[in-house]
This record gives C-alpha cells, structure tokens and sequence, in this order.
C-alpha cells in the first residue's frame, strides 16, 4: 500500500485547512496512512514530515482542523528550479522513496501549482508511480480555470460584512468624510470587488471600488469622490493593495521583493488617503484589513468551507483512480452548485485570472450586477464553531516551531 | 405624562444600540413617548428629534436594534460651556418643555457624562421637573465608579478572537518575526489588557503588552524583544495607541486634536514596528484594529450586549422613580453577576479610571492573571444575528444623513 504526503504553501486563508482535512480525512477513509509535510515542499525537501493518520482517525479532530484557520502544516514560499537537473527533485524522490509516498498533495496558490506542474512532470519522465496533484486555494481568487477558488468566499465574506459594520460607525457623525479600505489583492481585483457586496438599506455601501485591472488616475479619483461628496456626506471606497499609476508603478510600492520576485506592497490605502487630503477639505479615514481578512475563521463562509473541504477530498479520489498532473477545478452548474473536475496543472499554473473587463461598470470605479451574482453565493452560510468562554476551539499548532 | 428623549454621543460601540434599545423598550412599555436626539445633545438643541415609540412598539424591532453596531441615533463630540448663562442651556430646556420631556437619557463615554452633570445641576438649579441620567457605554473601560463599561467586553472579545486567528497566520512560517497589534486607548490600558484573553493551546499569545499606563522605553521593548526571540522564532505584541515615551509624548502623536481637545493619535504600532526593524534583524508586521474593534458586532459579547440592554432598562427605571444626576454603574457579585445602581454623575464624570498597577506584571511589559480574571467574564456568550444571504441583518440608518 502506497502513502500519501500533503503539504500546504503560499499565504493562508481561513478555509486552508478544510481542503486538509478532506485530504486527510479521504486519504485515511481509504485505508492510507497520510504524512503532513511541515512548511511545504520545504518539508518534503527536508523529510520533516509528521504522521497525521493517528489524530485524523478521529472525526472530532477532523471538524477542529476543518475550522481551524491557517495552515495546520505551516508554509513557505520555494520555488522549484526549471533545470530537473537540479538536486532538489532527487531530494524529494529521496523522501517519497523512504516513506513508501504514491500521492503528493499541494494545497496552495498560483505559485504552489507551479510546483504541482514541474514535479508531476519529473515524475513521469523518471517512470515513478507516484501521483501529484494540486489542491486550490486562496484568497486572491486568481487562479485560471477555476470558478472561484476555496478561501475567497470567507474572506469575501469577512470584507463585505466588515464594511457594513464600518460603515455603521463612520455614519454616526453629520460631517462629511471618505472612509478608506485597503483590500489584498497584487494583481487581481476579485477580493477588492468582493467590497460591492456591502449593503445598507438594500443598497450597495461601496460607491467606489477600484481594482488592479483599472489604471488608477489620481485625478479622476479625485474627480469621482468630489462627484459623489455632492449627493452624500460619506464616500465609502474599496482599493486594492496593487493598483497601478499610469506610468505602471504601484500606488503604494516598496523596494522589497518576496522569493518570488513579486514586488511587497504596502498602503495603498494609506496613499490615496493622502491624495484625498491634499485635493479636498474633508475627513478621511483608512482602514487596512491586513492579515484578518484571510485570518477571519469565526466568520468564515460555510459554503467555502465544504467547497475547500470537497476539493481535497476529491483530489484524493481522483489521484487513487489513476490521476497524475491535475488541479481539482471547480465549475459552477446553472442552479448554484459546484462539480469539482480534474484539469491539466499545466494549463493553469503561472496563469493569473485577473477580474473581467465585462464586469467592471464603465466610470471605471464599480462592479456590475453580474459579478455581484457571481460572488453572492460564495458568501453564504455561517461555520458553526465551538465556543468556549468565549472564544473559539482551534486546533493547537504547537508543533510550528 | 412626561415624554423622553435619549440620544447617543461619543465614539460608537458594538454594543450602544443595546443601551438604547434598553431605554426605549422600557420607556414604551413604561407607557411612556420616547423621542430619539439626532447627533447627540446637537439634537436636542436643534430639536432635531425623531419618534421611536411606534416603530419600537415591535419586539422584532427592538431586537434588531439591540444587534445592530454603532449609534442609530448618531453621535456629536459637543462640550457645554461650564457657564450656566450659556444660550446653550436655554435652547435645551426649550426643547425639553416644547415637547413635554421629563426624562432625558443620555448615552455616552467620560465626556458625556460631563454633560448629564452639568444638564442635571442646571434642571436642579432651574427646578424643572426632569430628571437627567447617564447610560455608560465606552470600549475604552475608563469610566470611573463601575466594574466595567457596557462596549468593552466585545471589542475585548473582538481582540482576543482577532489576534488568536492572526496567530495562526503568523506561525506558518519558520523564520522569526514580530507581530504587533496596535489596539484603542488614549489614556487606558483595558482594551490593550484583553489581548492577554488570547490563547493557544491553553497559553497566553501575547508575549508583550504595553500599557499607556506605563512609560514607553524604546531601548526596554529592544530588550524585552529580544529577550523572547531567544526562546521563540515569533513574538506578538499588543501596544496601545496611547502609550508615552520618558519625555511625556505620546509615541505616535500628530499635530492634530478633536474638540474635547485631545490629541488625535494614529500609527503607535506602526512606530512600534519601525523601531524594531531599526534595532533588530527580524520581520515585523502591524495590525492597526483601528473601526474595526469598536464596530464588530458580528462577533459581539453577549453577556456584554444583555448587560448595554440591562443598564438602559434600570436607568428608565430609576429615573421614573424620581432620581436625576445619576449614572447607571455595574457592580459585580462573588460569582460573576451584575448588580445596576445609581451613582451621582458629579463623583464620576470628568474622572478617568485607568488600567490598575497591581494589575500590571513586574516586567511592565503583560497583565497578571487577576487582570485575566476580572476580563474573562466578560467576552462570554455569542449573539444570535440573523444572517440573510451570508450577511447579518442590521437596522436601516438611512435617517441619519
């Protein structure tokens, strides 16, 4: 009998560890004993590995891991070299082969799947049986041929009701002002877009909404808040963390790169609340979502939490029917339901799927109604979790060090 | 038959629509007509008031009310002259006979309840048959003469739940980083404390916690910091936005003050975290709570919202029964319960109760367990929202423009 090692990479999001657990809990429902590789494919690179088989055998601990955000295994940002020549690949064949592994599961984002593509491959080429496939997941919503993938709807989710609250409070006061949020989201709009489901009233709270896909002009920002200052004494804005200038420079960029090269941003938010402040005579407020709009597992989306724990789940039954090379994809069926399908990991990985042009309004400062239909269902049902005095039951996760 | 008015002043909290729905749901089952002061006292000078009674003749309404954040009624940050001969004083009593109120309530931090002394001495002085009373709400807890302030124990909740979430982010990485929440509080270490309510796996999460209520030594917190790095790769600090360096000065002051003529803070974690990056090789990460810790009633304390709605019911009680110049305070019994009295809003108003110094650890830098003690009770039990499409139903503010 064959092993599995799972493994998670890239940022966390509140629902990381429901694809876990479907992984886990699959895996073992099958008959197999399944290792957790600690901070990815570092992990694996390392064989530092921990047996999960035991303490998942447990139906209790595998609702705690389901609703437990971040990643119970740790994370890392390493990329795989392109040369196959490189030692790494052997070094991971070298822990496959000592743990007895046929299944490597990587649950992660755009850059995880880079991983899932290259060593899928070597595999192959060196004649292994051992199946790869990658389990999708992250906030940004950006990964190609996918739906939507699992951890948007609860940061989603988290944003739109965040803001509602907000907005309550920055309403209490008759003066005018611009209230600011600041939303992740590098190069793709969806998280920020996820701001147009905010309501009041029955009416979306977001008037403007600016996305990564849109150059972002200063001065017909300027020029949309001064128009809707005329007809409203509070102007609510969402922006993405990476929107760009004209001269393609980020509204808010750093000199630091990550492992990957990506550029670190920080305060956009921060920018154009100074921008306000210079052009017009009014309050201005920021608030930055950080780490808690993809922290936030006490309200996390119950739909995104079974999608992300069916993905795994299915990832497991497909890689055991013979599957090699694959990302679990979801599609949407007409009447909001969701078919989890195997798709090539190299037709997606290194692909980014940016916010459609077709569902950004034409002042170029909202979304249409068909991306609100889009997102609305993402965000619905409540996780219900265990509290006690007060604060919630989450899986420990000492053995991060 | 007298009428009422209540209205809502200072910051908001998750929790002040609780208070209010006290009043007015006890007002109106009193037989009483209860009028709403738009922005606080700046409404009743105004008679800028809307009536409450019909539409909070529906229980479904005041229950809505009691889960919706932030102040229906709006707020104001308005000071009365200390002279009696100030106009101001005659317009409110104009409003008062104008529409046959004997009861004014009104809902408020330390500032406010300056104002229900000086309103009450005034009626006393005019011998006018109101009584004039204060309902306490503040997430600051630095009202003098009451176990605690009806707002602080959700966004105590709010913190704990928050930074234990965050703690799951940061611990995915093996590197070493310092993680640094920047929480609410000028003058008052209370909401800074809750972050010691934080846990994981049964340990305290905050390594560092620093109150206004000690002064702020840079080279110390260089010390303490490196101190835990040794024994852990991440080290989370909770610093309040009002904490002071040895020359007085607040560690992230600005230019600015508000009309009480406080100075505005902002950025108190973010001088945190260029401190250390100054000092120290190591990643560091801020999270400002900023709006978001007073507003997040998702995620509110129920024992804190009975206990907002509680105060409001005894403050109509007792003022029918003839009291004037009181505010609503909380005393707590052996085993945690809560006893409401009346205490003269003169002793009270205009003090600032501060975070206590047998309460603070050897080090200055965390609380001690009898800290712990007294703020547990607090955060617990959670509100039942009506969620609708994955979002919470809270009351229409349309009114307040």
């Amino acid at each position: 009998m064959k092993n599995v090692i799972v493994a998670q990479s890239g940022g966390p999001t509140a629902v990381i560890n429901a694809s876990l657990a479907g992984v886990v809990d699959t895996s073992i429902k099958q008959g197999l004993k399944v290792f957790g590789a600690l901070h990815g494919i570092e992990g694996v690179l390392k064989n530092d590995l921990i047996d999960l088989t035991k303490k998942f055998s447990n139906p209790k601990m595998v609702d705690l891991l389901t609703k437990t955000p971040s990643s119970y295994l740790g994370s890392c940002r390493y990329k795989l070299a392109n040369d196959f020549a490189d030692s790494d690949y052997e070094k991971i064949i070298e822990t496959f082969q000592k743990n007895k592994i046929g299944y490597f599961f990587y649950i992660g984002g755009n850059d995880s799947m880079d991983t899932v593509s290259k060593l899928s491959k070597y595999v192959e080429r060196k004649n292994l049986d051992i199946k790869i496939a990658g389990i999708p997941k992250t906030i940004d919503n950006d990964l190609a041929a996918t739906d939507h993938t699992p951890g948007y709807g609860s940061a989603a989710k988290y944003i739109a009701l965040s803001i509602t609250e907000v907005f309550h409070d920055i309403s209490v006061y008759s003066k005018p002002s611009v209230m600011i949020f600041e939303i992740m989201g590098r190069h793709a709009g969806w998280l920020t877009a996820a701001a147009a489901l905010a309501k009041s009233n029955g009416k979306q709270i977001c008037d403007l909404i600016y996305l990564p896909e849109v150059t972002f002009s200063k001065k017909k920002v300027i020029q949309d808040i001064e128009k809707k200052l005329k007809t409203s004494s509070k102007v609510v804005i969402a922006v993405s963390e990476g929107v760009k200038l004209e001269d393609g420079t980020f509204l808010a960029a750093s000199n630091e790169t990550d492992n990957f090269g990506h550029v670190k941003l920080s305060g956009a938010g921060n920018s154009l609340k100074s921008i306000v402040e210079q052009n017009l005579k009014v309050k201005v407020r920021n608030v930055e979502f950080s780490l808690l709009q993809r922290a936030s597992a006490h309200i996390a989306s119950e739909t995104d939490m079974l999608e992300a724990f069916n993905g795994g789940k299915k990832g497991v039954e497909l890689a055991i029917s013979g599957k090699n090379g694959f990302i679990v994809c979801m599609e949407r069926t007409k009447q909001y339901q969701i078919e989890y399908v195997a798709k090539e990991v190299d037709k997606i990985a290194n692909l980014e799927k940016t916010f459609p042009d077709s569902w950004i309004n034409k002042d170029k400062n909202n979304v249409t109604k068909e991306a609100i239909k889009y997102m609305s269902p993402l965000i619905k049902g409540e996780v219900k979790h265990n509290f006690i005095d007060g604060l919630i039951e989450f899986l420990d996760i000492s053995h991060l060090k």
